[in-house]
């Protein structure tokens, strides 16, 4: 085994995180002199042509075979000449929203090809197989997950006729890109993976504030949209004595602060209403009606489901209280995931050896692991985000705590690799 | 003395609401067959013309002289052969706001000409000049009121500057109505004006849930329009745990719940919030700025000033508990007018001795009326608002508080007549 110093940890931190801002540069956005940098990349739009080709530069350096799969994944896989067992599964995506950060997505690929490097240096018999996924976030497409499903074999073939903002179909995209889309079976992974780890951001505050430079996610939080209206009566502002009013903004307000209560007191609960829409909208006219979003999140779908119960009969007793009407209506409801617990105990136990707190959360975001995880079992490593920040120029990553995932990975890797063979050997 | 049965008043109340109904046919919405009438007639456009050709027309008939000021107000003078002492001034406005209904402006016009009708039935000695103003609404140029300003000789001649939205100014439009701007000053009433009484659809729902035809209008309600602004931080709706929040939303709707509380428990207070606008206003995003409209109204100036003081301060108490940031400004801040006692208390003793009860009542809107008290005694007389519905097609109004007015107005006009000539013989 060869050694590894910090030092050497804390350098390969340093240039991870500059590779990730020079891919960070490779954008649908023209590069301007004055401006700061901003990167959007998009499904299959043409800067991915350049993080590929930096990918498999970096991917052929380290001896690993490259191909595109049929949906625009850049898969690589490292097949070491002592290798015993199945193939470990690394990767993340390499699409973006708009004005997007430098980290979510890119440094979980990135880091992947660093744990090869590190898989290799330690002589270890595990394959790595390699995945940038193509399209994760939703943006070009009103789809996500693209990639993942087609890993996962779990790829609805309709979703190809959906069209972009330039009426582009998704199957006219790929071929466009050079890919046959009647390949995409072939893309699903076959049964000879052990399992998929992925490296990403948390994207939120909680490591941040406790100080803590990974986390081991417990599973995809389960997700509940719903859509609200208060309807009341739009009416003059100064002509309608407060006690005759049936102001729908007003209900709305004291639902919304029942709401944000109810998710206080409910542990791990989030409710967010981000979204509302207010008729007439004039500053001397009474809200007649309000179009409220509720976005609820718990990692128990049980508890998700009475918060949704609840959310909708303090709904109706504030408008009836009020003589107001209220409609509502579920727009989408994801159960919860739990990532694979031997494999997360694994995590947990490398992150321990490498000399940090196994801390273990939720994710409240999807990713690809949520995905795949029902093919394979699946683990999911986040690192922290300094101010919780990401899907913005602002997001950043910490040196230290990518040498953190970097030292992890190494121990990681080499259990493992060991478990691996052992379970060939039986 | 005529002697008029109380069928014929009947009579001339169904004919006021359908005079009412065919000039809201003029309009600037092209009249369709198969849809419902819009009334869309702003300052000065082409409907005005028609508007005017048809009052014309009636003030002829009653044997007035007419003539339009530079500010576009058809005036018509009622001199009656015997006449003694100051005149009377009579009227509203036939502007609209878009999609408006028949009554609001237009009725107070069609009842001035029939108060003519029934002075010149009493053979009173009394001068009556009607005045149908052409702007009241603020709805083309953003600035209102131009008609009774130039009445009141208070009109700031720099806002003929102003344009529209097709970059039309005022000044322009006034020249292509064929009438001179430089005129405007010549429009203001001379000191022969005994005092001015409008009649006006009351626009909101307190005589209609009280079961009574017309009020006496105490005065218009002082108005502070106030805009509100909370800063948070915008974040991920999944990842961002409930006690890391700093959500801008949530905290607008703890303060909105405040100034509800505060206006029901303050009498004769209204509090409006009636616009808001939500950064970034997408559901899986925590909001992170909130801008608030708030509309402040009450006849005492001392009342809303603590009011106003009031939701500042709650403001300020909610965002920094949360650790957010508030920023607020005064956009207008208008003093409570009160109606001429004396006139306002004849009026009343007329609503009493036709037979209805004198409810006094202040308006919490702006009227052409609350412009002239400066310059001359002036009361107004709402009438009832069915449903408190104004400013859209389903505004009415009914038969028989027309005659309410039709029956006020022959009482208030013969006692009127009689103390003005007597202070003239005096």
């Amino acid at each position: 085994m060869t050694s590894l110093s910090a030092t050497t940890e804390r350098i390969r931190a340093a240039e991870a995180i500059a590779e990730c801002r020079l891919i960070a540069s490779m954008s649908e956005e023209p590069v301007r002199n004055q401006e700061p940098l901003q990167t959007t990349r998009r499904f299959l739009t043409p800067p991915v042509v350049s993080v590929h080709a930096h990918l498999r530069t970096r991917m052929q350096a380290l001896g690993m075979s490259v191909h595109t799969d049929a949906i625009g994944n850049l898969r690589g896989l490292w097949q070491p000449p002592n290798a015993t067992g199945k193939r470990l599964l690394l990767g993340s995506h390499i699409d973006t929203v708009p004005n997007a950060g430098a980290f979510d997505g890119v440094l979980g690929v990135v880091l992947a090809l660093e744990w090869v490097r590190l898989a290799q240096e330690q002589n270890l018999p595990l394959p790595i197989e390699v995945v940038a996924f193509s399209e994760e976030e939703g943006v070009r497409y009103p789809v996500s997950f693209l990639s993942s499903h087609a890993l996962a074999g779990t790829l609805d073939l309709k979703v190809l006729d959906l069209v972009d903002a330039d009426g582009i179909r998704i199957e006219d995209a790929i071929r466009a890109f050079g890919l046959d889309p009647s390949q995409i079976p072939a893309a699903a992974i076959d049964s000879n993976v052990l399992g998929y780890i992925e490296l990403h951001i948390e994207q939120g505050p909680v490591l941040d504030v406790e100080g803590l430079p990974l986390a081991v996610v417990e599973g995809i939080a389960g997700q509940s949209r719903l859509g609200f209206r208060f309807i009341g009566h739009a009416n003059h502002a100064g002509t309608t004595p407060m006690h005759l009013r049936r102001d729908a903004l007003a209900a709305a307000a004291t639902w919304m602060t029942e709401i944000e209560s109810l998710a206080r007191n409910t542990e791990g609960l989030v409710a967010t209403i981000g979204k509302l829409t207010l008729e007439p909208n004039a500053t001397n006219v009474i809200p007649g009606c309000v179009d409220l979003s509720l976005d609820l999140r718990h990692m128990n779908d049980q508890v998700l489901a009475e918060a949704l119960q609840q959310s909708v009969q303090k709904a109706q007793a504030t408008a009836a209280d009020r003589g107001l009407q209220v409609e509502w209506i579920q727009k989408t409801s994801e159960p919860s995931i739990r990532m694979d617990p031997a494999l997360s105990s694994e995590l947990a136990a490398a992150v321990q050896a490498a000399g940090y707190p196994p801390r273990s959360i939720p994710s409240g975001a999807g990713h690809d692991a949520m995905i795949l995880a029902h093919r394979v079992p699946s683990a999911m490593l986040f690192l922290r985000s300094p101010g919780g920040i990401s899907h913005h120029p602002d997001e950043t990553v910490l040196e230290e705590d990518v040498e953190a995932a970097l030292k992890t990975g190494r121990i990681f890797l080499s259990r493992i690799a060991k478990s691996n063979s052992a379970s060939v050997l039986k």
